[in-house]
């Protein structure tokens, strides 16, 4: 396996943080750099969905990966070796999310901006990514069938300040008790405007129809 | 479902966590209640695991259950219905955690002393409860299978401060690349002593040991 960049990123206690946000979102859309950023528990498949979101829209887009962890680089590595795109590591030195100011030193630590979309895959944690905005243009929020369908009931903010909720490990659903048309009610209670596509990062179904979700949104956003 | 009793816990910003910890650890061994602090990923199954561990417990223990959410009080009235055992429900506010001070607010909540365990269900995060030291007398943590054998090399510290880990949801083990000797050499490299016991909550499956080996663990305390 190929090594990747590291940064270790430094908090500033101080800072405004929704000021950081505004000023960053204007200067990627300046800079036309769309940020995604994409928050989950731990463990329902942010990287796989990732490589398998990445190797279809690479074709039409150039793409790089920010990679937020407490520690170990085991995803900036994966995602480099799985799709060939810049992927850096942002440790967070046990924080449990990232803010704006942080997420800027990871921007600056990108090799160059010749980019149309930077991902961000932020700290696995349904609580605290949700409170801070990253400066990104869109959130998006990973839910896998063997976590339940009653997660935006309990995780109100996660499923608020998404506008795309991505379903994940359809694959399993005969072996959970997960309720489809249950999780869309409690994802539109939080959110009316969600959009939300259901997946299997691991078979590829519906990997599709999140690509070319993501390409129009970016389309609007250009035209903006 | 009936209701139960919820509490809002205001957190107390300059408490001096550890001692606040320390001191409740005290009172609880003088009343002779052991506190158990459950800690997880969201959707790991500690509700369901604890449903399973009450019953199998409470002819040789009496227990009282504490559940800490964001919002919502689904999990308590759960646990209530299913177990009979008195369970109280801590709102954090949006807070990611519970520290000592706030768990003595919950256990000074409680009905009456009358009881040999506590269980406090902690906010479902892998991060920031694992940071704060509730004054519990045990750490236990639950990874299931679906989330993946890595997770304790991108949340070490979680690894660190429990001295048991749980792997839940084993029947879904020829579902998931998962590698039960890897997550258990994952475990060990952050803490050597815990002790990790596979079940699945669904089946019952290895929730007699669990049972035992906390029983073993309380006696084990009051003769300390």
């Amino acid at each position: 396996m190929e090594s990747v960049k590291i940064i270790e990123i430094k908090k500033s206690v101080f800072s405004a943080n929704e000021m950081d946000a505004n000023e960053l979102r204007k200067e990627l859309k300046e800079k036309g750099v769309f940020l995604l950023n994409l928050m989950s528990s731990p463990g329902a498949g942010k990287t796989t969905t990732l490589i398998k979101l990445i190797n279809e829209l690479k074709k039409d887009l150039k793409i790089k990966v920010m990679e937020a962890d407490i520690d170990s680089d085991v995803d900036a590595i994966k995602i480099k070796d799985a799709t060939g795109v810049e992927s850096i590591q942002l440790h967070t030195g046990g924080m449990c999310h990232l803010d704006a100011e942080m997420t800027k030193q990871g921007i600056d630590g990108l090799k160059d901006f010749d980019v149309d979309l930077v991902i961000l895959e932020n700290v696995g944690n349904l609580v605290c990514p949700a409170e801070f905005d990253t400066g990104a243009c869109m959130n998006m929020t990973i839910l896998s069938v063997p976590e339940g369908d009653d997660k935006p009931l309990k995780y109100p903010l996660m499923y608020q300040v998404c506008n795309l909720v991505v379903i994940n490990k359809i694959d399993t659903l005969s072996v959970f008790d997960f309720d489809m048309d249950k999780v869309k009610e409690n994802i539109h209670m939080r959110n009316p405007n969600a959009e939300i596509i259901p997946i299997s990062a691991k078979t590829g179904e519906g990997i599709d129809k999140l690509a070319n979700f993501l390409k129009s949104e970016i389309s609007k956003w250009r035209k903006m």
